[in-house]
């Protein structure tokens, strides 16, 4: 018979730096996620653990059961009835980052090219993304200025989806890791958000619960994103490998520069034709960071997936799907089954209506040497492109186009930005933060390189993470 | 114009260890205090604000602030229209600990002894006890045993009685700091009681708001207290005594042994009965121990409030008063003033009504070894003496006699402690908790002293506290 577990052994032995077991953990989360459980914790003993979390840390092994209680909290996604590998990516956040735009769709081409006899694509993304939030962008408002186009797909419809094209693209689905909207919403409102167990075990599990065979993680540190430092991006790096792999995902983490934004364009529209743009013509120089990156994370997914012997084999792999057309075609399927008007890539570029437009031009001559990327993002949410708080509109065609990027030579009243607007009154701020924040110098900067560092599994006996 | 308080930039700064300003602790205890006030801390905000604490600790000027914000939360007591010394000790809880019932008397004989030419005691002690608790005692309990004594004073009562008769014995009010009922509520809740810290602010704004200018702690250690070793208990002396002083008040911390009942009572009515018999005859062999602790503090008392040039003076004067019978009609005095029935000191044994009792014997010779005094303490709580939670009724006649003292050689078969219960059915637990937790040994075993040292207050430049 195993002893009864009590609310308040759990917050004491936490607070007192002791493990708690994995029966623990998970009658704790049950009872975040059930309320009305005899004995399921209130708010306030839920407010002490993460706060006793946030201060004591978690060993691997109660990082590994609570991400694990949080993932079996509601509803998963279990993608083994396709009988093919599962595999995505997840990015800790930036400023015109669309790789998943692009990911999606070369992936879901280099599966559609092995199908099984069965007519099932050699493997799949199945991408649950999220809403911009803050200074970051977020997929699904990307996705939902295409007409037509519905994340709100059924898990069933969603396995359709995957079976059909390779790849389905959509939002958290009420269901899915309950504990974590609780848990999230209470880190947000006691201060505890910048915890990397706790960070870890929100993004994991809500991965996790998309039962995948492989996750490549973008974990992105500079300027423009949540980790400041390379230390912290790394430690973070760690404890997301660690945790993928002990629930048996094989998982790869690139620590990426985000000091600029990714790309040639930041918003929401202009994002999509971005990607619809390099996929129908296959290069531009302003989008050669974010074809460099994309390309990078591929290769580490189709390695994973067994589609390609490494990484390297990967990213040319990658490459010749983009130039080959397959991966737009795969874009196009994947668009039209989930109810997206595929008219509109026609001619991207008209479907940009901003209701005004302004351009920033350097004023002075020199290397474009450094921004505050976060600024940069805030300026592109004021823009109308983001929402400071979640539930917020936002606008579809706000955002910013980047004329050159950190490290080029710039003359003086050369432009660097044009920033649209679905509203003239909103240029005017989001103008000055930009004015304010670009720096140019007369010497070249020493600028740190898009890719870092690859973070794979070291077993804790042969190098033991710091907790 | 000060910069905005917000309850997040507080969690946020003692999670992250940085000391918080005095204006932010009293805004946040304003908000403990009024939850209607804008801005005021959520249930769940003060739950991890207390988590946060336990596991970083403050520093010297947050704890004074945090006591003071406490202390004036609400109502508070103010001695000083009296125009003499208010005095008062506080101890940290034990099993037959009376000293209380001395001390009140003992030193309103000393105040009543050097009235002012208007009538003024020389020094008073506004006593503002509590009630028994898991395996303590509680002076309000056995007061109330007294037939017709009054605890629910009123302010103004309180102070006529304290100008009348030197001392008065009251309980806490509802407007009384306020604050540390919710507090310690919370902390109960969410398993942070044993905060060094957060028990030094319960105590010492309890204390302080009786605007006090002597207090003499009495921090026990040993088997029967809180704080089980000496290191706590030193540590938890010195953040009372370090506070107390910073607050304005001269205050010691005596650390004492509580590895057995104090003197040869433990319960409610026979407590009063032991110390009346004491201020009647003077002395008994059982109750030894508690005189020489009851004149150890009477000593300090005394000499804090500039009545006697040294402790051991103090000691001295005390034992006279007792002797003299002033302590007594001292006693009577403060008695009759609060409504209680004085006849019952008579015969005080002929009042103690058991319905039942039972004689544990010794099961073999040598000497009385040791006992888990905290067990010895439940024991009595379950004869009907104690309360296990907060609100349950206590018996006036429960209790338990002590026939012999540890250290002390036995024969077997000799009585060791005599029960008394309400209830029959009472005193079968009791009697095993008891047998199983008296050990006698064959050698003389080595026991710690009463009286361990004493804490005064050093300078944190001179000698940095341990935090």
């Amino acid at each position: 018979m195993s002893k009864p577990i009590h609310v308040l052994d759990i917050l004491q032995q936490k607070r007192d730096g002791l493990a708690l077991s994995g029966e623990q953990m998970e009658s704790f989360i049950r009872g975040v996620t059930q309320r009305d459980l005899p004995g399921a914790p209130t708010d306030a003993q839920i407010a002490a653990f993460l706060m006793a979390v946030f201060l004591r840390g978690l060993t691997p092994q109660e990082l590994a059961s609570l991400t694990n209680a949080m993932r079996f909290s509601g509803e998963t996604f279990d993608a083994s009835p396709l009988r093919t590998f599962a595999v995505d990516k997840h990015s800790t956040g930036g400023v015109g980052d669309k790789t998943s735009l692009l990911l999606a769709p070369i992936l879901a081409a280099a599966g559609l090219a092995e199908c099984t006899p069965e007519g099932v694509p050699g493997l799949c993304v199945p991408m649950i993304s999220g809403r911009s939030l803050g200074h970051t962008g977020g997929t699904l408002d990307k996705l939902e200025t295409i007409p037509g186009f519905n994340t709100q797909l059924s898990l069933a419809e969603f396995t359709a989806t995957l079976r059909r094209c390779g790849a389905a693209l959509i939002g958290q689905t009420p269901t899915l890791v309950p504990a974590d909207r609780i848990l999230y919403a209470m880190r947000d409102h006691i201060g505890t958000i910048e915890s990397p167990n706790l960070i870890t075990a929100s993004i994991m599990s809500k991965k996790l619960a998309e039962s995948l065979n492989g996750l490549v993680l973008d974990v992105k540190t500079g300027s423009g994103a949540f980790m400041r430092t390379d230390q912290e991006a790394r430690h973070l790096a760690e404890l997301m490998v660690q945790t993928g792999t002990l629930a048996g995902t094989r998982t790869v983490a690139v620590l990426t520069t985000m000091h600029q934004p990714l790309g040639r364009f930041a918003g929401n529209w202009v994002e999509v034709w971005e990607c619809v743009d390099l996929m129908q013509h296959h290069e531009h120089p302003l989008s050669a960071d974010l074809l460099h990156l994309t390309h990078t994370l591929a290769g580490w997914m189709l390695h994973l997936a067994g589609k390609a012997e490494d990484a390297q084999a990967g990213y040319l792999r990658s490459q010749q799907i983009l130039r080959s057309g397959a991966a737009y075609q795969a874009w196009l399927r994947i668009v039209a089954a989930q109810g997206g008007d595929t008219s509109v890539f026609t001619t991207p570029a008209s479907f940009h209506r901003p209701a005004a437009s302004r351009v920033i031009a350097a004023d002075a001559a020199g290397y474009l040497a450094s921004m505050d990327c976060t600024q940069v993002g805030w300026a592109v949410q004021r823009l109308g492109a983001g929402r400071a708080r979640p539930g917020d509109p936002v606008s579809a065609h706000a955002g910013i186009e980047c004329h050159a990027k950190l490290g080029q030579v710039v003359q003086r009243g050369q432009p660097l930005f044009t920033l649209f607007s679905e509203d003239a009154r909103l240029l005017d701020e989001p103008a000055d933060m930009l004015r304010q924040t670009l720096q140019i110098t007369e010497a070249a900067p020493d600028l740190p390189p898009l890719i870092r560092e690859v973070v794979q599994y070291a077993s804790p006996a042969a190098a033991p993470l710091d907790r």
